[in-house]
């Protein structure tokens, strides 16, 4: 036994997931945080489908929870943006618990939501808190492509192409993708100015960051992607008809003052019959370099690396500490 | 200009190519060191092609260098096998002169030459010289793979599949390699007492090392590569025919007593028209997980990472320090 002691908080289709792989490390589940009536007062083994019941009542009050569990970690799979994220993030903080959380934008987000990463950093601080955002971008968008970079000896432009399958990851970021919507809808919904910056963003923000490089212009262009046949999004239980809009593709772009660019492209739509999840990096300057991994298990391994991070986090610094700072994950049996 | 200033230790092949990536970088040369008559006294810009005198004198002298020049690095390419390789590091430990090598065993060498290791590592640390073997394998075969391994929940087995082109390396390891040999010359070199370890094996111990896994039984099989049609190898300026030794395959592998299985099939031999070198890795377990570098450019990214450890290498502790160690490395347009 380790004797690391965790908090999961969410208590959805990536925490369920999760629930299992922190046992099976040796992790001890002194907690469980969910705002759902259904899920509140329930046993977080019989609400996570592992069998067997765990002696952990699902709490929706965070702060009681931290104040009678003193978790060494709260792992945290709730929201995507920081705007939303931060109500955990902040309660995490101010209760000096380290917490990993699979929020896409605290990836990295220096640059995307400069006050509130600074006020989180802050309160991390003060505390002795560690705040890290992992998941799938960890390794395979940020630190894998980031280790290609650094066999290079001149960069010119690093390009990358990665695809998602929306219905591995629940109804409300199938929502956010926008599957189900008309392409008109489409069209409307992303000239709205509402509409914050991509994920994808957020990892070009790391790698350029990586590199000591200096941004010169971001610029990202969407498009949709559209069934060309009649499809099904399991994740929101809807068909979809040609011409439904199943996803879209960010396409973001950081050129620097330095002269490299990088781009990324980063398709999340839902998948026809033989479809799967790709990862690709092409470095070009001098040499050319690149990296495929294959068809690539991104539910599973953005939950692996939220679990694989923990020791790392615990053992980092307090304040928010992006994975490009992290030593390089490696594999354990058992924390 | 960084200010870090380094001596050229060997003037073959791999160095005259990093040479010119030092210098792009800002490094200054600020010493040569070779044995062969025909270098001594010689300038090391017109050695290495560069095009152009560098005001450095090549010397045969290497205790006489490192007092003149007191150098922060020593970029050593001569020797594959620390028996060999223990000479140059030897003596850049003696004048507390920190040191990369392409020298494979280096990568890892604990396992395989334990009482050089541990005596190279004593005699750095009491001059606080920092000692550390890289190159290709340091993110391909190494860093890049424990990566992966660190996404996966439970590991079965780590498979790679590797190959590189004796011809891109200089004459002595297209020797090692076998390559001209008759096939029969070539099953007696094989069974004799005494042939080192393989760089595969150095490849598997610091993956292994690198998960915290016990070592419960290590095995190599060598096959011979033999050409089918008439070839040449440009390294060592010779013709092969039909039957001939082209270089060989090992495959090396590490059981474990937790039970993951490590093979490493690393094959080294003169290549046909249109073959290029692979770098292939899968990670079998929950989930199963991938990688692929494509057509990777060995020499090539054998010299950039030589040349981009170098502030890793200042900046870590005395000692020998194995590049599972060494922070991740990245990329810098200039040090």
């Amino acid at each position: 036994m380790s004797g690391i002691r965790a908090v999961v908080y969410g208590v959805g289709a990536m925490n369920s997931i999760i629930a299992g792989m922190l046992l099976d490390k040796g992790v001890e589940i002194v907690g469980a945080i969910a705002r759902s009536p259904e899920k509140v007062g329930k046993d977080l083994g019989d609400l996570t489908g592992l069998g067997r019941e765990l002696g952990v009542t699902v709490s929706d009050d965070a702060a009681a929870v931290f104040q009678q569990t003193r978790p060494d970690i709260a792992v945290i799979a709730v929201n995507s943006y920081l705007t939303d994220a931060v109500e955990q993030l902040r309660i995490c903080a101010e209760h000096g618990v380290n917490a990993v959380t699979l929020s896409e934008e605290m990836l990295y987000p220096w640059d995307t939501s400069p006050e509130l990463a600074a006020e989180l950093d802050t309160l991390a601080k003060s505390t002795g808190a560690t705040l890290t955002g992992t998941g799938f971008q960890d390794t395979f968008w940020v630190n894998m492509v980031a280790l290609l970079m650094g066999t290079a000896h001149r960069i010119d432009t690093v390009r990358g192409k990665a695809s998602w399958n929306v219905d591995d990851f629940g109804p409300e970021l199938a929502t956010a993708q926008q599957v189900g919507r008309t392409a008109a809808e489409f069209d409307e919904w992303v000239k709205g100015a509402q509409r914050p910056p991509t994920f994808g963003r957020n990892v070009l923000d790391a790698l350029v960051a990586d590199t000591g490089l200096t941004v010169r212009s971001i610029s990202t262009l969407t498009r949709p992607d559209i069934a060309a046949t009649a499809m099904r999004s399991e994740a929101l239980g809807i068909d979809l008809a040609p011409g439904d809009v199943v996803g879209f593709t960010d396409i973001d772009r950081i050129e620097t003052q330095e002269g490299p660019v990088f781009v990324f492209e980063m398709s999340g739509r839902v998948y026809g019959p033989g479809e799967g999840d790709i990862n690709e990096w092409a470095v070009e300057g001098e040499p050319n370099l690149f990296l495929s991994n294959g068809t690539v298990p991104t539910q599973a391994t953005t939950c692996t690396q939220i679990v694989n991070r923990i020791p790392d986090v615990i053992a980092a610094p307090p304040g928010i500490v992006t994975v490009d700072k992290l030593p390089r994950l490696r594999y354990r049996a058992g924390f």
